[in-house]
This record gives C-alpha cells, sequence and structure tokens, in this order.
C-alpha cells in the first residue's frame, strides 16, 4: 500500500495512492499517527482496501501533497552513514551509527516551496531513505524484531544548513531545524511494497544537473540494524520517522560548493519510493520565513 | 500563578498550586498545552483566578504529580551553560551556545519513580532551569522580546547516561533519551512570580549528600539571551520546554564518579520553583522497563 496525506497545513486527511490517483480513507481513518499504527492500523486498511475502492472519494489532483504521515514524536536522524558520503564531509566512517535529532515542526510535504533559513549562505540537500515505525520500540531483542517493526519507507529530504551545522559550536541540530527543511513523501510505501530495501537506486538532482546518484546498498548500517541500536537507547514510537543517512554528491563535498539560492530547483527520487520537487525562497522579511 | 497537572499518565488534567494545594482547573481548559499557551491562556486563567478559587475543586493529596506542561513540540537543552561545570567535564566554556535536544516523551513528573537504563552504568544527575515559551517564536528581532515569549519557569532533572552520551560516537542524544530521563516541575511558576531569575539557588542531593550547590547568576548565557539565539535557527512553540544547563557537581565530575544505583534518592530544588524526588529503580527484564 502507499500512504498518503492531503490536504493544507494544519488540516490534512489521511489517503492512499492507487494507480497514480489519490483516494480520500478520512472517512475510515482520523490520521497516519501514532494510533492509528499501534493498533493494527495497517492491517485494517490492507482489509479495506482488499475488498474494493471505488467507494473511496478521489481526491482533486491540485490538492496539496502533505508529508504522508502525521507530525510524530521524534525524528531520529542517522549521521555519516554512506562511507563516501563521510569521506566526503572530511569525517570518518563510524563504528556505531551517529545519532541526532530534527524538530518535528520541519516536516513538510514532498512538493512544498522551502524558504532558505534567514542569513543562511550553506543551505545543503540530502537524498536520505526514511523509515516509519509500526509500533513502539524500547530495548529490541534482536535485528529480526526491529524488521517487524518497520511500517514502510519513503524518501526524505534532510535539508542543512552547514555554517549553522558545523561552524556554530557544539552539536548538529542548530543546522537542521530551519522550518520547511524536512521534506517528506511524496507517499509511504509499505514494507511489504519494497521487497529489497537494501538496493534502492537514490538519486537527486539541482536544477537539472545530477548531484547525487547513490544506493542503499553502500549504507554502512541498514534499516534492521539501526532500529534495533536505537531502541537500546529510548523508546521510539509507531509513526516515528528515522532518517538513514545520506550518499555523496552533498554541496558540502564540492571544491567548491555552490550552496542553494533562491530560484534553485531540487528533485530527488528513490526506487519504488516516487519523487519530490522543491523550489527554494529567499527568506522574506515581511512574513518572517 | 503555580500551574500543576495531576492524574496518572496519559489522563492528565490542569490545575494550578494555591497555598500548597492543588485545585482543579479542567473545566475551563483542556491542558496547558501549545494551544492554551498561544490563545492568551495565561491571561485568561488569571482572570479566572482573580475573582475567587473556592469553586475550584481540590485534587486530592495523593493524586500524582504529573509533569506541570503537556508534551512539547520539543525540548531543547543547553550544553556547558555554567563555566564550573564545563571545567568538571573537561569541555571548554562555549563562545555561543551550545544545543541539543531529548526526546519529548522522556517528561515525567517531579516525583516519579525513574529506572535506570538496561545496560547503563552511568546514569547522572543534572538539576537544571527549565524555561516554557508562551508563543511560537522564530527569528525574534532581540533578548526583550525573547523574555516577553517567556511563560515561566521550572526545576527540571536533566538525566544523563555519560558512557551512552560520551562513549558510543557521535553526538549527546544517546545518553539523554532513555524512558523518563526528564523529571518536570512540581509546577511551572508564571515569568511574574520570579522577580530575579538571574539569582536563584539550584540544590540537589543523593542519598540526603549534598551533590550540587549552583546559582543561576553563574549562567554563561542567561535565558533571554538563549531564546532569541534558538529562534535564530528554528520556530519553537508555545509550550515547548528549554532547560539551560547545570552547574558544577554531577558524578561526571567526580574524581571516582557515583553513578546512579537501585535504591538511590535523589532531591533536587530552585528557589522558587519548588522541589523534586526520585527513587531509582534497576531495569528490569519482566517489564522491559
Amino acid at each position: 500500500m502507499k500512504l498518503v496525506r492531503f490536504g493544507e497545513a494544519g488540516n490534512e486527511k489521511p489517503g492512499v495512492l492507487i494507480d497514480n490517483e489519490r483516494k480520500d480513507c478520512s472517512a475510515y481513518f482520523k490520521d497516519w499517527n501514532r494510533d492509528f499504527f499501534n493498533n493494527n492500523g495497517l492491517f485494517q486498511l490492507k482489509q479495506i482496501l482488499e475488498k474494493q475502492t471505488d467507494f473511496l472519494p478521489v481526491v482533486d489532483e491540485d490538492v496539496r501533497w502533505s508529508a504522508p504521515i502525521a507530525r510524530p514524536g521524534m525524528i531520529m536522524c542517522i549521521g555519516l552513514n554512506y562511507s563516501d558520503h563521510a569521506k566526503e564531509s572530511g569525517m570518518p566512517v563510524p563504528s556505531e551509527p551517529i545519532l541526532f535529532m530534527k524538530p518535528t515542526n520541519t516536516i513538510r510535504g514532498a512538493y512544498d516551496t522551502v524558504a532558505i533559513p534567514k542569513a543562511s549562505l550553506k543551505s545543503d540537500w540530502e537524498v536520505e531513505l526514511g523509515i516509519v515505525l509500526n509500533k513502539d520500540c524500547l530495548y529490541l531483542e534482536n535485528e529480526q524484531a526491529a524488521w517487524d517493526a518497520i511500517a514502510g519507507y519513503c524518501v526524505v529530504n534532510d535539508l542543512s544548513e552547514r555554517a549553522f551545522q558545523l561552524e556554530r559550536g557544539g552539536q548538529w541540530v542548530k543546522g537542521k531545524a530551519a522550518p520547511g527543511f524536512t521534506p517528506v513523501g511524496p507517499y509511504l510505501a509499505t514494507a511489504d511494497e519494497i521487497p529489497d530495501v537494501m538496493n534502492l537506486k537514490m538519486q537527486l538532482w539541482k536544477n537539472g544537473v545530477q548531484m547525487q546518484n547513490g544506493n542503499t546498498s553502500t549504507m554502512v548500517f541498514g534499516p534492521g540494524h539501526l532500529v534495533h541500536y536505537i531502541s537500546q537507547f529510548m523508546q521510539m514510537e509507531a509513526g516515528d520517522l528515522i532518517t538513514t543517512g545520506t550518499p555523496p554528491g552533498v554541496a558540502l563535498g564540492m571544491k567548491v560548493p555552490e550552496y542553494l539560492r533562491e530560484g534553485d530547483i531540487v528533485e530527488l527520487e528513490i526506487d519504488g519510493l516516487g519523487s519530490q520537487k522543491q523550489i527554494f525562497k529567499s527568506y522574506n522579511a515581511s512574513t518572517n520565513v
């Protein structure tokens, strides 16, 4: 199944994507949120869709694509999880996963315009494989339990302001937290739709020029390892988003970095998970975004 | 005013503390959450309490003290914000605030029992001044605007597993995220109750022995500076919690650190903000907490 959400920010409804058409599921479910995932919602949704789907209202094409999951309890991010990206960032390949967090209010839809933060000179892109959890997870016993806790996968652009992240002291969150810095979607593909998550092409283009061309096969730590690992330190919750690191090709890794500027268009896609497209605009003092 | 919440986890109600008695405000307000603070809730609450308070039901003494705010959008933490604590941690005093995040599901009430995490050998305490925001904040113009955005203050124990934080690679979140690692309260004192937030004694005892004895007067960066600073990187939201660093006296700073063990009792207090008390228990495989 491919889960979507649609409608303006703060007023989104849950739906599914079937044959390139969005269908409204709001008569059956409140949202794709923690309660939904924890209460066997994916199984219930599957049962509804197995009968027939003609009775589900079609969503108009011009309605906004929201992020495919409700605002989660946390976004947990994995740093330097592709060995070539660690190299281009001038950092060692980690011996165990590096974790950091993004505020959950950074989440946006796959096609929403993104504001370059006020005073930003080094805004950068990162195509990443997102994992969404299907249950609350604490101290999982092994990697198999972790794989069983994964609801599905989605495309994430883990936007990053490199000066804020690396030149302002301390931890990374300063460069990861600006409004709109986490486009997610266009849809959440349930795990059964992705037969081999460790062999998905990941690509990103800026203004039509390919910048990233990687594959999940070169991840240092795969999804099962990551979910099991994180659960040893904290309770993750159903509906939480884990974004798993980026392959090479970010601006930070260029000899002369070409960071994002007003009018730039970034497109990114992962095999089986669809594609995103964002237009970047400058900070606007009159709207304060 | 002193805001409290009471009741079992997942079923808390909002109240106020008047003359050491908790009064139930749930007939008037749903919760002390983002909506409440953003919609001038403190002003409305004040108007209700100014008339008379006899009509508010008294909360039984044996009802649990929950954290005094609803689960926020984020917990933003300030690292090494007391110069003496930076020294005892063997780290330099930062030239600008160090930021890191804790998952919001770590929040507990001031008197809740805390489980030492599975496999933890270095669980540590940190008495901290917590700030709660009264409005959404992005790109605040100056420190005065930041002071105006503060709803009030509370005691926070920023519990920290030092091996997870410092010996497992990368960022600090691994040691800050275990279940129950953020006791908050017992109450939120509104800013008008605290005439000089830069001169509050902060104390912590373990098993009756004083471990921390500091004062907010030695903070490197004060509340106005911090709120203004964070708002330059992200949108904080009304009801969010900022915890502002700890003075010296944590286990990490001892020549022979005496980390927390089963049965330890930690008590902490800040002038005007009340006191907390936690009993620590071991990880229990049968309950998985």
